[in-house]
This record gives structure tokens, sequence and C-alpha cells, in this order.
């Protein structure tokens, strides 16, 4: 049902991804505008993301009709196959941000989703199939929904560390896409209302280039635990990644958390430039109203992207010299957990990367 | 994921719709070719069995894509709202079978489903989303599969008392849009392996112009008990109704259960003789292939589609002179559940009852 009160006010909050999951969801990719070849390569990266996470927890795949045969054959273990239309497969945007309260409850929050932008600066048309996926996930769940009035959020724009912090970044949350009516302190106010959180630390950017999302926090920053987060960096100064990688620094340094900690900061360098090839682009149909992928074009790539599931990361790679380095350093901050890499090309080639296409349920 | 070896084989069996639920699936009625005024007058019908039902279990309504919001918005206490594509909304007969190992495990029976009697005699066509229910219930319960190879099977067409008996059709069962190469003996054992029961006890006959569905026991006999039923009688014996349940009983008279018991008969008098209106006939789109309804023609009416959920009877009722003795039987053999009437003419029309939309999923 869909409820009329908020989670503040009933003792729920969001969790860190780092606590216990019940199980992860994601999206099938499908559109030929957005994938090229038909979707096809994307399919296989993406059954890849979807196994390696089914071996740490249970899996439930949302498929449009069209493909449910196909990927119900597939017979992944640990890995149920749901109808959910949609638009795109981006399920920590559309998707339900789900909350606790610690007593062995669960509800979803049920954000507005507008294609990232409506008809401002949207990446798609229409967009209305995705602004269900956050319903149709909490019944598929059983849970109850709270439905924020008249306010737009995706799941990737938010990080928190279940500590009553989150992570933001300005340049999403104060788009003109967005809630173009509210200020920044009303946005704030409904965030805390939302997410059960008590602090919202805003960072200026997002990665450079990553303009389907207007940079969403979840590529360049992520908690590893309260007090602590990785930043995605770039040391060439001359790389216009290197700037905005040292204000969102300067800003986290002279930050306190809601708990008044200081922000510890683990730098982790992004890969080289990665571009569109004149091939890849070829691949992707040519539909007004949905954001090109031009031969050349910068993708933005980053390690921060990756997903917290029950005993592993699933880390993106991009066979880069700096993946080695990626994993090492996630592996010294979280020895308990399996480092799971996927080559993931195919998946940034449609805009995003791993955290983009998973949406944890907790543990109740 | 689909399992390649057999209820029997690894200790499940389908217990007895007595037996306590974990909920109770439907799907919405929708398509104007089977309902008449575009389906408007079934689904209030059908919204009044899901809200009687989830006074007394969690339901889980499946929807097409198309009546999603519509559905969602009604925002029903106790009821999660998923997305099934489904060609029609009898989900006794689409739906999977569930069986349980008394371990605190459970497991689907995906049979096949081909529109109840295929390019043979069956009552629409294409049947492709209802074959996939089964696996789609399955699928949202989290559950593994077990797939009958190329056997088609409608829920509705088999009872079981939960203690290792069967009650089936001889006129469903052994119709030539089944399962036409096999005998009745084969089908006999592939029930035995698939429900976990050690005998079947075939009927000959199910309620007179049950056309649609060949005669399915649900609408003439279902167990009260173990060694227990109801039949549907008529007492006039010159309606053709009365040969038709004097011959079942006699059946039943004659026989035992698994356990060797006989076969205690409750008769449960049908209703008097409802047939089509001119105005219900003509609010039903005419399509070439769709099983039409006439005006005049007789609807197989009996209160013996009912559906037990946890603590209650959803009982059909008809405005008509036995309504009272059906609801008086039933209350006297079950003084602790509540007896809930629906006025259910609206559901009779499609051609079935409040068993034959309704689905439970039995507790672990």
């Amino acid at each position: 049902m869909k409820l009329q009160s908020t989670p503040k006010q009933d003792g729920f909050y969001m969790p860190s991804e780092l606590a216990p999951h019940k199980c992860t969801y994601l999206l099938w990719p499908e559109r030929p505008d957005n994938w090229r070849e038909g979707a096809k390569p994307a399919q296989k990266a993406f059954r890849e993301v979807v196994e390696v996470i089914a071996k740490h927890e249970p899996v439930v795949l949302g498929v449009n009709q069209s493909q449910y045969l196909h990927v119900l054959g597939m017979n992944m273990p640990n890995v149920s196959v749901v109808e959910i239309s949609n638009n795109d497969s981006w399920i920590r945007d559309s998707g339900a941000t789900m909350v606790i309260n610690g007593k062995g409850d669960i509800r979803a929050v049920d954000w507005g989703f507008n294609g990232y932008g409506g008809m401002t600066d949207g990446i798609y048309y229409p967009w209305d199939f995705d602004d269900y996926v956050g319903a149709k996930m909490a019944n598929i769940e059983k849970t109850d929904r709270y439905v924020p009035e008249d306010f737009v959020l995706e799941g990737g724009s938010i990080h928190t560390d279940g500590e009553g912090t989150l992570l933001v970044t300005e340049e999403t949350l104060l788009s003109e896409g967005r809630n173009p009516g509210k200020s920044k302190e009303e946005i704030e106010a409904i965030l805390k209302e939302y997410t059960g959180a008590e602090k919202v630390l805003w960072l200026p950017y997002g990665v450079y280039k990553d303009e389907d999302t207007n940079g969403h926090v979840d590529n360049i920053c992520q908690f590893v635990a309260p007090g602590k987060v990785v930043l995605a960096w770039e040391d060439n100064p001359n790389d216009p990644q290197h700037e905005r990688s040292q204000v969102d620094y300067d800003y986290l340094m002279n930050e306190t958390d809601a708990k008044g900690r200081k922000i510890e900061i683990v730098k982790i360098h992004v890969p080289n430039v990665i571009t569109i090839t004149k091939e890849e682009s070829e691949g992707v149909d040519v539909v007004e109203g949905t954001f090109p992928r031009n031969e050349g074009d910068r993708l933005p790539a980053s390690y921060i992207n990756y997903y917290n599931c029950n005993g592993a990361i699933i880390l993106p790679v991009f066979n880069d010299p700096h993946d080695e380095e990626a994993v090492r350093t996630l592996q010294e901050l979280f020895p308990d957990r399996v480092i799971e890499t996927v080559y993931a090309r195919e998946i940034l080639l449609g805009g995003g990367n791993i955290h983009c296409i998973t949406q944890q349920v907790p543990k109740a």
C-alpha cells in the first residue's frame, strides 16, 4: 500500500549498501537506441553481473515481456526472472530505495522518475514504465510504499553511510530538469525525511562527461565505512577530471558527517580516457529524443561505480593499467570481501556502470 | 530454476487447499472479447473477490502493464500488484501448482497450458502469455520449478485432499485438446509424479455446459476433508445436470481413497438455470477464435467453485433461492471458517467462477 506518512515519522531509514542484503534487483537491457547491436553485447555483460552477484545473494531480474522467455531459459541459479516493463535498465535510478526500522520491518521509497531531466534534459522519452519500477519492486517484495509528492530523484544520486549522512552532488540534485521549483534547502529537507538522514554532504561535482545523469554521486564517491569514502581521482592537472575531483576533495576535507566525524578520503584513480569507437556508435539506433552515442565521445569511466553485495564487491574494470590499483585498494579496504571484477565497457557504453544497474533490498 | 527431477522423487507433494496459505494469486480481467463492457463489470467483481480474500490472507494480483496504474491506484490493503502479462485471468488454470515437502521448502509445478484445448478446442488464441504465468508465479515467489515435459494441465482440473488422493474428471483430462498422445494410465502416472498423489479418482463428468473447460472438476466436486467431498447436485431428473451428478455420485460411492477410506458425499444443489441475456451478450466483442458468449446460452453455475482461504470460504452466489442452502451447508461443514459470499454473475459470464480465478501459495 501507499502510505501517507514519511520514513522519518515512522522510524525508518535507508541503511548502508554495505549492510546485509536480502537480494539484488536488476533490469534487463533491451532498447536498441541506447545499447548497440540490439543490446546483445550489453545483455552478455549484464548476465555476467547477474551471475556473479547470484554467487553471493539472490537476484531478482526484471525483464520486459518481450525478453521473458529468453532470460527465463538461461535458468540461472539463485536468479528470479520477473516481469517489470521498463524503458531502460538503470534500476539504481528508477527502482525503489528500501528503508528499514531495525525492528524487522522493511518499506519502499518510490521516488518520482523523469528520465534524468524530463523535457528539460532527459535522455530518453517516454519514461513512464521506468516511473513505475519502484512501485513494482515494492509490490514484488510485498512491502508498503512511501511516495514523496512531486519529487524526482534517482537512486544513483544519493549514497548513505546508514548512520545519518547522505552524499549527493549539486550538479544532479540542483539541475533544472529534476525539481526546478524547489530550493536546495527544500530538497535537503525532503531527502532527510525520506532517507532518515540527519546531514547531507553536497559535493559540487560528479565525473566529467557524466552528462546523462548530470553527474550522479555514485560515479564519483561512495562510503566504504561511516566517516570514510572512496573518491574518483585524476592526477593529470590537464584533464578536466582533475579539477572536479580536487574540488570535491577539498569540500569533503572541510566537512564533518552527521556524527561530527571528519571524512577520511581514499582516492581511486580513474582509468585512462575511454571514447566511443566508430563501430560502437554505428551499432546504436539513432532515435530523436534519445541521448546520442557518437563516435569519439568520452565516456564517464570510473571504478567508484562498483556495487557492494553480501560478502563481495562487484567492480567494473576496463582492461586498463589502473584496474589493478582499484582492485588492490578495495581489497585493502575490504579484506573480508571478495573483489569480483567484470569487464564493463559494454555497460559504460550505455551511459553507466555496475552500481547504476543494481539496486539492493536490505535485510529487514 | 527449472529442476530436472520430479516432486515425488524429491519428497514434495501438493497440499490441500484447506491447509494454511502464504498468499493467494489472482489475475486482473481485461480482454473485451470475453468480459463484457470492456471488462469493467468483471473488474468490479474481481476487485470484490480480491478485497474479501485480503481480509484473510495476503493477495498478489497480477495485471497486464496496460492496467497497472489503474489497479495500483486502488491502493488495496494486503494486496501486492505485480506485472504478469496474461491472455485471460484464470490463474487457477494457467498458474503454478505449489508443492511442499513438510520441511519448510516450497516449489512450483509449472504445467503446460494451451488455452483449454489448443488448436483442437481451445477457447482463445493465442495463449502464450498464459503459458508463462506459472513460471512468473514461481519467480515472484522465488521458488524453483518443476516443468513436466510435453504435458498440458489446468489447475482447475485437479483437486487434492493433501493425503494422497486426487479428484479429476475424465471429460477434461482425456479430452482431445489436452494430451492426445497419452493414455489414461500415462496421464495418471504423470499426475502422481508431479502432485505426490497415490491414487486418482476419475469422475466421469463435470458440470453441464461447462464447455470452456471441458468439465473441470473444480466446478462439480471438491474435498472438504480427506474422505469427504461436496458435489454439485440437481434434483430435477429432467435437467441434464441431474444425470451427470448422479453418475459422479455413483462412481464416488463405489470408490475408496488412497488411504482406503470410503468417500462421504455432501450434495450442494446448483442454482436455477442461468442464461446469458441479450444485453450481456452484446457487451462482448466478437472475435474469431474466441469462445462466443451468445444470448440464451446456459452458464455452468455451481456453488462448488468456491475458494478456501485462511479462515474463510469465498463462495459465489447468484441471488438464487439455492444460495441460502449452499451457505448453510458449508457453514455446517466448516464451523470455524467465515463463509464470505460474493455475487458472482459477472465472473460466471466469463466462463468460470471464484475458484477458477484464484490460486493459493501454501505455507512452506
